[in-house]
């Protein structure tokens, strides 16, 4: 690939100081960050100019929790309370298949890709087929095949759980963009003998990162107390698999004791504040876990819980719950807020080396952010203006190692017009669906 | 003007059963709606007919409480945790102006109509100003001239403050959009025989709306307790002034007895979910005020407080905020919001029997949103989608008495390009003296 020179940028590379770089530059070439600078750009034979006029140009964002396939279910039951049970359980056992997953997974990459993520972490079903949306995406992504043992719609067995996990670290092993992952669901869908043949499986697969989901639930509390007279966080320790690299979302139920522990193990937690939020669970220690050292990155969760899997429309929500944790305006910063989206979000899933800022021999991952709307204006602190007036349609590009996979809000990369039309028909089965169980009372 | 038949439209008249429409339509003659039906629509000689393609209409959105002119402030020392005292204060002092106001206003009418925001109800400085810029804007207004007693930056004296009063309601009485307000500040910034003479003064006019802040922080409790060994609630209404059609902001700090007096005095709230919680301050007890009868309307407060204008941006906060003091997924649901955010805040501010909803006789104050984008789909039900997923962008037109003021994404009764320009040119006086204040130290 040609070399690229951006120049004229706010650039915000996310450097130690959390650096604003008025008329900074980058040089891209080969797919990777050549450098970075301020002022009069290099002269570069042969690269292609592009001058952002000062828009922000900032690292691609990381989302490390989503459930992408999950766009097909975005807001149905919204505000009836036993959804899960009367809608979506059975409704994923009826419709789940390669084909839905595939299509799914399709829409929640087109939506990220406008809103400036590049890097997903996805755990559901059918993994391999989300492996193969992203790769076509041209995204980034950790990809987590689910083991459960509650019946999921892909595997009747742990041992055919394995083998699709099998057959994802086949297809995806040394993929330049896809890192394949294994996930076991959570602490009380996953026996704690599957947890522990994960925690040795992975082991022995020390790039295959592990992904659960972790004390979110009041439910699950219960569950963990009665069935193993544990919390948790306890019962995931038990299993072994309280392990480093382990990417655990939610952490809504944690003490300060258990906190000190997933610290030790170099456990790293995605939080969902929109999710947990809108669920009426309750608000993570977010604050603590990072004052102990822990990673924590900004996740959209599924669409059926989040709704969106833009990461602006957290930035609010993550914010607003530690200030209001804290009773003060002071606590998480808005350029932590951005930290946590990009690089923080990149050690959350062990991609640091590679992606999370703009740095020479980084990968070149980033997006071009318009500032000209009015809700933007004025700027006085470009991290106040990211994280509270801005919006995924401010997103112009957005490059993923080298290639431009969205340009003037155009994606590139995918067929806008088929996967919408592709997904109106799932959902149109879907409505039938609910009609049908709404008829049956 | 000439008849507009509006059809093939997902209409959301906000009716008491919050009804969803399919191929509805509006007919609009005369600045108002003259019927509203479902299927065939009628036929009406040399109307204009908009084919909407199945795009939402619903009324414009009600802003029950904002300072426009802050759009200046906006995100200025976002995270300094004594801003306001270190350079709001002084700077407020120092550059509030007519001319200032005149700006700062139209950016944030500028930034409402973009957001589908068609009446907004403001108080601020030379708020005469604000009236004429919002009625150039096209918007309607409840324009509340500021009253208070720590020296602010355009009345030295109450009565000056009363004389400023007394020509925004000779400018504007008797408008067809602009309603003048008068607006003691909050019970700690004006002295309790100035909000008692206030609420003499509003005996007199009936039809001029009082505004304030209330029970908003822990300051003002501790202010309240010290000076008049009352709370909040308690000081205004000794004061008088807990008087029907109060439009009080923010009320984070009442009581179950205070909801009940407020209930019965019938004071309505303006509720500023996103200014009070990235204040770190607590979250209004709005299912409990709505249950006791208090009509609640979702606000943004200032630019300088909330960041934006758009009540998108307050809806995940409103619906989960009450989620979490519920703890449960239960509290106010999506069409609840919506309803807050049209007709419930038509009533806040006492013009529920002209906008609000869509029905034969009311103003033709409407927006029409597009549903298209891939974040919006599938559409389950109509007011998740609005409340989780829809962003000001979708806002394609916005209506405001019969006259289109957006079309298109186009902001017909403003010029975007000088206001932005204009706004520019004092933000850079803003960054010249906050830079003068740091070097001061």
């Amino acid at each position: 690939m040609a070399a690229i020179l951006i120049q004229n940028a706010c650039l915000l590379p996310i450097d130690e100081a959390m650096s604003v770089i008025d008329r900074g530059w980058v040089h891209v070439e080969n797919g990777s960050i050549q450098a970075v600078g301020s002022g009069e750009p290099p002269r570069i034979d042969d690269a292609e100019i592009i001058d952002v006029d000062g828009d922000v140009i900032m690292p691609g964002m990381v989302n490390p929790h989503a459930h992408l396939a999950m766009t097909l279910f975005r807001g149905l039951g919204e505000d009836v309370d036993d959804r899960l049970f009367r809608y979506v359980l059975p409704m994923e056992r009826k419709f789940v298949s390669p084909e839905m997953v595939r299509v799914g997974t399709l829409l929640g990459a087109l939506e990220s890709i406008e809103a400036g993520v590049t890097t997903i972490a996805d755990m559901y079903y059918y993994e391999t087929e989300v492996g193969r949306a992203l790769d076509q995406a041209g995204l980034r992504g950790v990809v987590g095949q689910t083991l459960a043992t509650f019946d999921p719609p892909d595997h009747k067995s742990i041992d055919q759980g394995f083998a699709l996990v099998e057959e994802l670290v086949a297809e995806f092993s040394g993929h330049e963009r896809i890192v394949p992952s294994i996930a076991p669901h959570a602490p009380y869908s996953t026996d704690i003998d599957v947890m522990a043949r994960v925690a040795l499986w992975a082991e022995a697969h020390p790039d295959v990162p592990v992904q659960l989901h972790l004390a979110e639930m009041d439910s699950e509390m219960e569950w963990c107390r009665k069935n193993h007279g544990l919390r948790p966080v306890g019962v995931v320790e038990k299993a072994g698999l309280l392990r480093p690299g382990l990417i655990a979302a939610h952490c809504l139920h944690i003490d300060p004791f258990e906190i000190e522990r997933m610290a030790k193990a170099d456990v790293r937690v995605a939080h969902n504040a929109r999710s947990n939020a809108k669920a009426g669970r309750g608000i993570a220690p977010v604050e603590a876990m990072r004052a102990a050292g822990i990673k924590v990155g900004i996740a959209t969760d599924g669409p059926m819980s989040g709704n969106t899997l833009d990461l602006f429309s957290q930035f609010g929500p993550v914010s607003m719950f530690q200030k209001l944790l804290g009773h003060s305006r002071k606590p998480m910063p808005a350029a932590q807020v951005i930290r946590m989206a990009t690089l923080e979000g990149a050690q959350v899933l062990g991609l640091d080396s590679r992606i999370g800022s703009l740095e020479p021999g980084k990968q070149a991952d980033l997006i071009r952010i318009d500032l000209s709307a009015p809700r933007m204006q004025p700027v006085y602190d470009i991290y106040a203006t990211l994280v509270f007036s801005a919006m995924p349609v401010d997103v112009r590009d957005v490059m993923v190692g080298g290639r431009w996979i969205m340009r003037g809000r155009n994606v590139e990369s995918l067929e806008r017009r088929k996967i919408l039309r592709d997904a109106g028909q799932i959902a149109t089965a879907f409505k039938a669906e609910m009609a049908r169980i709404d008829a049956a009372g």
